[in-house]
């Protein structure tokens, strides 16, 4: 049987099948970068259109109260929550990953007192890298980097923060969250989760796991659109200390009091800062919805199945490409990568071709299986094209290596 | 001549008469608060389907380049620069007002070593006040407050940053911003103005003032929607020595070298943190072109007529109505208020004739006067209408006394 046939059945006994169907995907196009951004819900549409003609236009001032814009961040936050192993009190929606994880690591540095490291990984996501050298530059913090095997022996008396990226942006390769938190308390630390690679399509315990702060984005697996408002949890033992330093009038107590003092908000109320962003809350909220609607359970059996076949059968057709993702799927996130020094042109090759992967510096091709909508086929067919591409060398064309500024 | 001939009268000779068509505004409803939400521009409708549908549903990832989006944030502050006086690339848009008014606190105490206090005026917008105090928490800055008429004499030698809201959001009073920023200089401070309330509607010259930093909210009089992304500026001059702890790596000189090491971008790139909101973005731009299109000069002109037209109608009418704001035009922004000891329940009498002014606690009545939108038989009504509640004492029924818990 063939590769495409295979796939075929596969799709026909896909329990996920139908919600396929609920995305708006272009036509020619495979897209295998849900995990750079997600896809469009054809829901998103007409509610962003009531968003704005209705609650906006229509209801202007009013629908702050009238249509609840001003929980719209805790709405969204509770349906996240779950998702990820939290209660709904534990997640807000609002700002981006990185100014979440500037307040999450401040907070922990003020619960620590006397400890100033932070400690993550070289190579980690670079956002959250860059933040702690924000607070280090403040004189409030000190960037701490230690390879992953050797984070545990890092963990000394001065780590304030343990701060992971749970699913790695470029590997895939997922930490052990409930090891590694053990082991960050046993040291007298906190710990802060980036999900921003695995929330929406993997499974997340922070609360099984005991993490105290984790960060999320809105834009990948949540499908929430391109730079979607991020979310943030907060242990609940941990709401009664909880202080971060962007102390904005929407988390204050009583913000319509309009008092000259700062008087924070309960729980991860006081995480907010400006006015929340309701047309990108909006779109993030139909694409939460649409995820729990399908199930993580779902989404993470269809995830790993999509990505073995993918892995196992370009295992067979180029056993010398370089897999730089875990071999074992129980270990890793919703993608698959490959190190090649063409790696820039090859992704580019299969772009011409209508197959969407991503080329991460300096060599590494990327492929993500969002399970909510990819399909057995788009599978096939990428990895089709792949064989072709490096068997032919197609890629080596100046058309494909020319380096695009941005990528 | 009635009140509502007189009006008519005056629509008819209005210049910026048929701007009002462009935004769509609800049947039965006057609209005075667009210094709170300004009003949906009908073309924002069609262009945020075209960001939803085509840029993020066809173009998925793709669009960063594609559609540039990947430069919206430089995009839209370049065409806000001219609107507040200053360059185009001395202006970005961004995060929330609050998160930039960390940022640039925390940059003005990294360019004035040595020097802790930010002074300010209590009752400024709570924000304002409440983003010194994230920072005073972490030992970074010291909250100082002057009364406005003492503003000058606080200027010590501990005053790093003298920071205003350039028209009060309550009162409607203007500072004049060439003078406090002079006097702040000769002091060895910098400055830095909030225009949430000013930006759009009334005349900034920030270069001409010699301003160092500046904010702005989108949402008001930018037209840009429910939690619209707000702006900064910073003056040419200090580009160099621009430093902010929100470090995220969109504000990185390469965010797609995934360097471990923060390098920032050059200019007011830097002040990007997470990945930019592409639907709220889009909103704003569509009402920047159209402020732009119309022209700051006959908005400003505008602005004065109506709010003169209803300051003095009700000053014949109803003399006993304590006026909160300057009475000469030339020292407030596009906004009347009035004190009354049933403010609350006037608003709500107002609101159920469809008369949208707003309330601020505890005591205030504010009428907002955008003028790319608001004609002046809109401000006979309201002027009828409010003689008759007060006149009547209509406002003291249970109905309209009844507290919302959100204004």
């Amino acid at each position: 049987m063939s590769l495409l046939d295979q796939a075929k059945q596969l799709d026909a006994g896909d329990a996920l099948r139908a919600y396929r169907d609920r995305f708006d995907l272009p036509e020619g196009v495979i897209y295998l970068d849900g995990n750079s951004l997600g896809a469009l819900p054809k829901a998103t549409k007409a509610r962003i259109a009531e968003v704005v003609e209705q609650e906006w236009g229509e209801g202007l001032i009013r629908s702050w109260n009238s249509a609840d814009w001003i929980n719209l961040p805790q709405r969204v936050g509770g349906k996240i929550a779950p998702l990820i192993g939290a209660q709904p009190h534990e997640v807000i929606a609002c700002d981006s990953t990185s100014v979440n994880l500037s307040k999450l690591i401040a907070a922990a540095l003020h619960m620590r007192p006397g400890r100033k490291a932070i400690l993550s990984e070289p190579g980690n996501f670079p956002t959250d890298i860059y933040m702690v050298e924000g607070l280090e530059a403040q004189g409030l913090a000190t960037r701490k980097l230690a390879e992953r095997d050797a984070l545990i022996d890092a963990l000394d008396d001065d780590v304030a923060l343990l701060m992971l990226t749970h699913v790695h942006y470029k590997t895939g390769a997922m930490f052990d969250m409930a090891a590694l938190t053990k082991a960050a308390h046993d040291a007298g630390a906190l710990v802060l989760w980036d999900l921003s690679h695995s929330g929406g399509a993997l499974p997340v315990e922070l609360n099984k796991c005991n993490a105290d702060f984790a960060v999320g984005c809105g834009y990948k697996y949540f499908n929430g659109g391109p730079g979607a408002p991020a979310y943030a949890y907060v242990a609940e033992q941990h709401h009664g200390d909880l202080q971060q330093p962007l102390t904005g009038w929407m988390g204050h107590a009583q913000p319509f009091a309009f008092d000259d003092d700062y008087a924070p908000a309960p729980g991860v109320d006081r995480l907010l800062a400006g006015t929340p962003p309701i047309l990108g809350l909006s779109a993030l909220e139909v694409g939460v919805d649409m995820i729990a609607e399908i199930g993580i359970d779902r989404l993470i059996a269809k995830s790993r199945a999509l990505s073995e076949f993918f892995r196992q059968e370009l295992s067979d057709r180029l056993p010398d490409l370089e897999l730089v993702s875990p071999t074992d799927p129980e270990q890793r996130g919703s993608q698959i990568s490959f190190r090649h020094p063409e790696a820039y042109a090859i992704c580019q090759a299969l772009i011409a071709r209508g197959i969407i992967g991503d080329f991460r510096d300096p060599d590494i091709l990327r492929f993500g299986f969002a399970p909510a909508y990819v399909a057995f086929e788009d599978v096939a067919m990428a990895v089709e094209a792949l064989v072709e591409i490096i068997k032919a060398g197609e890629w080596d064309q100046a058309e494909f290596k020319e380096r695009a500024a941005v990528t």
